[in-house]
């Protein structure tokens, strides 16, 4: 192998069935990978659940992962959330000419550990090679394929008053990691990202809950706190959350504080947000600690059926404040 | 809307809904395209076919399309070569901040009028905006999903001596289009690509050979040299073409002859290659001739069970060359 990404490795001719055979297949080859141009596979059902994301990240590396690891953890969340079970995997590439093929092997390597981890087959794939300075790095696009069990399944038009509002853990750690991977603010800070594949936590939450469950989502580039305000919008309800019980990790905390930062706008890439109903919200949450992304999961609040379509946070000494609507992320190129 | 795309509309927020609203819903919009995080699909059959493509074509648009369009065929015909009938397909874009939001409704406009004609719906979405300069206007990335029908689909494996040798049309259009879009040559032809969803040309060539019809492969970035090449090695077996016979437009033909350039390496976009046997390819080359994009088809040659792995190429005079195996792409971004 060369040790720099050429525009011949994209060509589709004998560097790219080279760069296919010694990286992407030594690291994500499986049975139901395809040789032709298109994977032909057998499902368990014909109720499927598609996603698809593009991830840019910028830098490609962070501390708790990279860019490959995230495209795998972010679309095996989104199929999650619907309530399926995460079967396949496509994956395409762009790379930019001159890219360290080491590097490469990093970030597929973790592809194929994450894939492993999440039960998923990567089954196809597509790369391409673009010039010096038309793309910065890579880019990958991970689509996913699930099963969907029978019958209603959760959605963001489901979340009712009464439904306690979980996060599965502490919130805001995968954007505090990029905004200090990114060396601007000169701030040491020992945050690593919450990336993480959470198809066994949700399973867990489901097998706890059954129809009580909701709303499942996962809060990616606009953090716990856009995910509170599309599910008030699309379920028509108000939420109020108490500021005191959403977890946030003491060094995250440091960094919101120091920048004026709202921790809830911050990007996590390994939790959810679950809607449930009262009655299953102890056996939900201790079904969730138990997992093994799950362990600092929190009721934070719970929705009503006043002051529809705002989010309002009780503060720390008994007061109420509204939760200003997202205006986008803080940081672009976060996922 | 505003006049150009700013990193707002990829930050998750109210730009973003505005993006997807006003212009993605407003061409792509179908009852199966979801408001959730994945899409939830009710399939007729549980065996599937998945592919997937980035698309990086430069420039943006080009004489006979656009990469909305290209990015639409593209996948759909990766699964027609299959014998799937193509049914959905998720959509990644990466945009560059700054890109006419008019550029970007005439791309968007062109997948949702290609997915149309080819039967398909856009079932999910992403969106993604990278800083001025960290891409180079728009990559997409489509993933189809398509439906196979029971028993035995088209293989690369499967080509037979004796198989009669099919293109659906003239080689090189696609390649020579976006060679003279680039303008470096100082060549002007009235050259289109030939860029189109094949789903409907595959389908009649499947109802007219049955399981005669062994191979399907669309020629794109290596063009169909690379393709017979493949199946060649894919196979195990010898092709012989003859040069006569391999329709190529006679203002291709000039520039590749200016070029010094190998129509056979050329790319296309909406052409396939397909391994027929014998006894049914008069039929399957009738078929194919009365359907929109097929009446250049033509049989260029057969398969043979000797010079294993080797593409002969009868000449004009009566000799025979070999064509020289594939060395990658002429052009990077051909696609």
């Amino acid at each position: 192998m060369d040790e720099r990404i050429t525009l011949a490795h994209g060509a589709g001719g004998r560097k790219t069935s080279e760069l296919i055979e010694k990286l992407f297949k030594k690291h994500l080859g499986n049975p139901d990978m395809t040789a032709d141009d298109a994977a032909v596979l057998a499902l368990k059902s014909s109720r499927i659940a598609v996603s698809t994301d593009g991830f840019i990240v910028s830098p490609s590396f962070f501390p708790g992962g990279n860019i490959g690891k995230l495209s795998v953890c972010g679309t095996v969340n989104d199929l999650a959330c619907m309530g399926a079970e995460p079967l396949y995997l496509t994956v395409a590439a762009v790379i930019e000419e001159g890219f360290p093929v080491a590097d490469l092997e990093k970030i597929v390597e973790s592809m194929g550990k994450t894939a492993d981890e999440a039960g998923v087959h990567i089954v196809c794939g597509d790369t391409k090679v673009a010039g010096k300075g038309q793309v910065d790095g890579i880019f990958i696009t991970t689509t996913g394929i699930g099963l969907m069990p029978e019958g209603e399944y959760p959605a963001g038009n489901k979340a009712a008053p009464g439904d306690a509002v979980i996060v599965t853990g502490d919130v805001g750690r995968h954007g505090a990691a990029i905004l200090l991977a990114r060396d601007e603010f000169g701030i040491e800070a020992d945050i690593t990202s919450d990336c993480a594949p959470l198809a066994g936590l949700v399973k867990a939450a489901v097998s706890a809950g059954g129809d009580d469950i909701h709303v499942i989502r996962d809060a990616t580039r606009g953090g716990v706190g856009t995910v509170l305000h599309e599910i008030a919008a699309q379920s028509g309800v108000g939420i109020t959350i108490e500021r005191t019980k959403i977890p946030v990790d003491p060094a995250v905390r440091t960094v919101t504080e120091m920048l004026g930062l709202e921790s809830l706008y911050l990007a996590c890439e390994g939790r959810m947000v679950i809607f449930c109903g009262a009655p299953a919200a102890e056996a939900v949450l201790t079904a969730i600690r138990a997992t093994k992304y799950g362990e600092g999961a929190a009721v934070i609040g719970k929705v009503t059926g006043s002051r529809v379509g705002k989010v309002v946070v009780k503060t720390k000494i008994g007061g109420e404040t509204l939760l200003p609507a997202p205006s986008g992320e803080l940081l672009p190129r976060i996922c």
